[in-house]
């Protein structure tokens, strides 16, 4: 049970930072649903304390008492194995719940936790638990994901929050984008998945041996300024670039630009959380499909990487301890001296690697199985993480994942090449 | 300017009235838009302000600077010729402005008003001023229809407003249906059209002659009970009842029973805006699309009446002074004495006749001519009033117009049949 | 019985006639099905023997054996009475049977007809032979519509027949237009609708009283030239000229100019059976929906005409024989000497009368009673005839109908003003 | 030069099998579409000719005169860099050119091509008329399925070919299902794709290892009977056993069965180009979307093979010559003696791979680098061949690949296990 203390903390900071972040909006801005693909902010609040009421509470607490029986529907995503879900396209109209009932039932949870968590727990709670605190934090990066985006369609372009002029400025400064070099890196056996030795998704393993090709990585992602000469040089004109998918994909939707930018005045901005903002040339391009992550790379004839080799340049420093009796994998070996950067905390990056079970995955037992494994179809693998996702997400490991049309998220480009 | 106190006085009460309404409600529930045919709360409470600052204030009040030039854009519904327009399906996702500053919008829009109220007015003003009113009264019955189809999503069943359970049982028993009698009328020349001596819209009138032969109409409403009557003799499921546009819709939606019944522990049930209540037998059927009136009314042998029918009917105590050189069209003769029952204050009743222009229409000029002429397609006439309608629309002229399968507005059948 | 050699005569004429017009096609054209509201000509042509098979063969003849009994499912057109029907969207896709297995059963059909038409018949069974001919002929008048439209999406531009080409000079010439004129009509007491002296529809009674107001008709047709005249004066992009369902129409559509007319370097040529012809702008404007009739009249300030306001001017020639105690109608009077001319053959106009049943419509019993009767919601109706319809179809009270977005069948416009 | 003599050959053979195939057909077959995902059969026959005349013909025959310069049009899938496509939804309207003008095209590009064939031919032009014939081919399997497809909705089951009643016996006594038993691999390395020994599409290369862990492969498809006991076990009702995108598929399409399923009087039956059969239990089940097999793999607590796994089994026997400096990968070693029957020839088998490039692949130059690479997105690999595949397709390195939801191809289930 060492870990216990740790664990309260984790629990309290996460639970404490899904009502912080929400403190700029107005009682309006919660139910907000443009799309079918995106939440409102109150469901969010309510979902993540619904999962840990469904999967730790309601098992483990005797004689416990939900607030509202219907807030078992409501609030399931999409465990169907716990029971029927309220239409995911129809979140926006529960306004009743109302926020300040939401919070309640928020609240009420927590006491609720809180009592369990002063119990000894057994391995499966700790790992359920963790497991809930991760999912809040997934559902942390979605408020600001699906808030944007369902904000974007007013015309008044709303501030979630306003920056200072100062720190605008410096944001805006933040980024200089160094030349583009490759790093190379030796073909071979490596390891790749999580080994177990803390919290990970299920998705993230097993560990297992990979063969890879010799491979360069670009040392940045792509900046708006590239993306822009992509763009003017009729990189949404030329379908020799683009996939057959994607192409009819921007033929239907007339899409030209990433998502977010429009003009104002004749100058191009894009549309943020802090409102309209002039777009730097030197920050990484943000808000593309995994179409048109594809088409750029064509068009300066390189690729995406894979996910093996992604996560193989991740790991690189990292110390590999797991013995094979075989082989000793380790992370393929750095040809040159250039850094790679903006692994984490810029954009998720789109990988070629559609997503998929690693060779032994096995779900999770019951309902949390439903977790990750049914959604191993249709969808690609990013790597990396955003500057909206929790940072203990930052991980060599971790799979994110979306249908290549997706761009609400914070997704860019990191290029990759063979040898 | 005689009648300008009255004006006056007709403003403030209108405007007050629109507030009041709101108050049960929880600010959550101002931003509801289910389906693109609804408004949110909020939109209502700011569009029928943009109508008189667009309309009145704006063109004779000097200098007048708009809380925000966006508002005029956003809260314009559909009149091109004003400029373009916030799209329909989005007015659900206008969190900003918020509820608070829609009522500041409103305030500011209040005090131009009355300035303008204050000095002399044209009589072209004064018919804009009339007309705004009519319009704002007009969205008061839609806050009521919108905001009841967009809570029905919600499996919480919420109220509006709770009633006291003596009310409740006094509403249920309000109604004790009369035996179901025809009362028939005279064929021959007859007029209707509202006559221009009150505030009318401009698709009341002209006045004008039309010849009517001999009729018959039901005394009262068709109820519930009648209604479950023809659900249980197969209503939903005989082709031969229905009109083939309505035969396709009821298949393509599954349709087997009027909006908002529903089933409470093997009880038949409607929501309504204080919750979900039992059905009383007695009281007239409601949320009907025109092809289940149609229906319904084919499968008892009868039909739904012409406007001009309905009209004549509901004309037939009034005094008619226009004169004619050839002919004195009157109300055509009623031939025995039974009272027709329920015009107004029930529920709108479907007509067979097609929304269209009398003869010798014109609509108005400028944009408020878009207020009624452009919809003159598709679809059908509806007579009398609901329970959420301005009293003072309740007149023999007054003509609704919704499309066949819409039924989220209080809508019901009265019988007629060809003598 | 005196009927009987003109329906034999008429009966086989018509049944040639439907033969006759398909010996240009090729087998493959016979199976084109472009959209869901046009049938293939081998459909047409099954349709229209399963309707005599249907309705006089099998309550009539014993011990009938139809060479396949799947024959009463695929060639249903909408007549539940009858009982299920092959669905409308997929008639392309009926290879089997093979035309010459349609023609087959054509065959078959017709002996047994004749068989029955040597017996002396009912009135009803008259009735029934005179309405399936009148029927085929509706199909016959289809069959030039469908295929025009079908195999207008062949960037070949196939010809269903060549023209030699002093014949089509001829057709250019045909057409030159005279000036508009109006003619004027007191407004007054007048009747339209069948007196079923003839074979009629059930729909064009029965004849019936109605009161116009005095109105104006135009003398011709409007013409492509006017037509261009409304389009470069930017007809297409006023939204205050459309009725709204319209203009959302046009703009989802990306509506121009009419069906049919497209540029063959750089001079606008029209599709015909015949091939790509150049536009004669003195001929009638064709291929408008009803939507586009409305916006042209707007335009020129001035209206689509009633149906009853047609049918007057249509019938100011004729004797009116009926009598009545209190009034005597006849076709109200003509006050200018204008001649109206290309009321048939030509067109089909599109009126503003909403398609409806006439006072005491009664549908015909049983299943033919679908013919007309359950289509009587969202359509207009059209006057006239065009120069694909037969001509025995050319008569004061026949009423064709069709949805406002409706332009593949050969409509144009007839203005007409209120005086 | 020395393949001449067997690439004429290969030529002709070829395009005669591709008119021989379609001699039972009635012309009306010809151009058959009954969604957007098949193509008619005289399109089939017309594109495989398009493909020599564009890529052969045009390039390298001075003077060379198409019979029709639209054709080009009409006839190109989806090359974008040759140039402009009818849109392919619309494929069955094309009833011009007829059947026999596209048999005349066909000639006239044969005649060309044997022109061109009696020449000394480029490596390139060799392996451009070697992908023309595998194109062909490819088609020739499409022909058969797609005509399938589109003749499957005539409620008549039209037959193709009848079959003599022995024949039918033999077909159906064909099948008769050995135990299901497990072929286990060792891990490690392996390799696989095509060496480019002799021809293969470019998807299938690179050559280049893999590492494998341990598994088990089943030694025969999955039977008829099997699937029956899935469905009898309420397979299509638990969404446990489904992929996420899969559950709301069939939700929304109703799928209970694979298709072509159909009952005749209370006996299951499966639609075949031979007419309604009845089914085979012991046959392998086929028609299933990538959907279904995952879900039954699930059901009996297996798992979809991986392309790897699949041709590292197919390549067992044969031997792998090419050297490698560190290690010399072979098929990685079978553990027991079960054979592995059904590879090819009966249906192809989903794998869990997902359709990308291998590592190193490179796109052919010019427009046949459409061929393949642009796919790459949203679709699953399918292994071995089926019935209608032609025989030289079924080798080991064979990428065939499909939509999740796509069944009308002739699509099986072999099972996998982790061990």
């Amino acid at each position: 049970m060492k870990n216990k203390p740790s664990l309260l903390l984790d629990f309290q900071r996460c639970r404490k930072y899904s009502v912080n972040i929400c403190e700029p909006l107005a009682i309006e801005d919660y139910s907000l649903q443009a799309e079918v693909f995106t939440s409102p902010t109150k469901w969010h609040i309510a979902h993540t304390s619904w999962f840990f009421e469904t999967f730790l509470i309601k098992p483990n607490v005797k004689n416990y008492k939900s607030p509202n029986e219907q807030y078992s529907v409501l609030f399931n995503s999409y465990y169907n194995a716990v029971g029927p879900q309220f239409p995911r396209n129809r979140r926006g109209l529960i306004t009743r719940p109302t926020v300040t009932e939401v919070l309640e039932y928020r609240a009420h949870v927590d006491e609720h936790m809180l009592e369990l968590l002063s119990n000894e727990l057994t391995a499966e709670q700790e790992y359920l638990i963790r497991l809930g605190i991760a999912h809040e934090q997934q559902h942390q990066e979605l408020f600001f994901t699906d808030l944007k985006y369902s904000l974007s369609f007013n015309p008044l372009f709303p501030t979630y929050q306003e920056l200072p002029q100062k720190l605008q400025q410096q944001l805006f400064s933040k980024h200089t984008a160094q030349p583009l070099t490759w790093t190379s890196f030796d073909g071979g056996i490596t390891e790749i998945g999580a080994a177990n030795e803390s919290f990970n998704f299920d998705n993230e393993g097993p560990r297992h041996k990979q063969w890879l090709e010799p491979f360069s990585l670009a040392n940045r992602l792509v900046t708006n300024g590239e993306y822009m000469e992509f763009i003017a040089d009729g990189g949404y004109r030329r379908p020799e670039l683009w996939l057959s998918d994607g192409w009819a994909l921007i033929q239907k939707e007339q899409w030209q630009k990433p998502l977010y930018w429009n003009d104002v005045d004749n100058v191009l901005h894009h549309y943020t959380l802090h409102g309209n903002q002039p777009i730097n040339p030197d920050a990484p391009v943000c808000h593309l499909s995994g179409y048109e992550a594809d088409a750029f790379a064509s068009w300066c004839g390189a690729r995406l990487p894979t996910e093996a080799e992604w996560e193989n340049a991740a790991q690189s420093e990292s110390v590999i301890t797991e013995k094979s009796p075989v082989l000793t994998p380790k992370p393929l070996q750095e040809n040159n001296s250039a850094t790679i950067t903006q692994l984490y905390q810029e954009c998720w990056q789109w990988t070629s690697s559609s997503y998929s079970p690693y060779p032994g995955y096995q779900a999770a037992q019951g309902a949390v199985g439903e977790y990750n494994g049914k959604f191993m179809a249709n969808q690609l693998v990013l790597r990396g993480s955003s500057c909206v996702t929790s940072e203990n997400h930052a991980r060599a490991s971790y799979r994110n994942f979306f249908y290549p049309p997706d761009r609400w998220q914070f997704t860019g480009v990191r290029l990759a090449k063979s040898q």
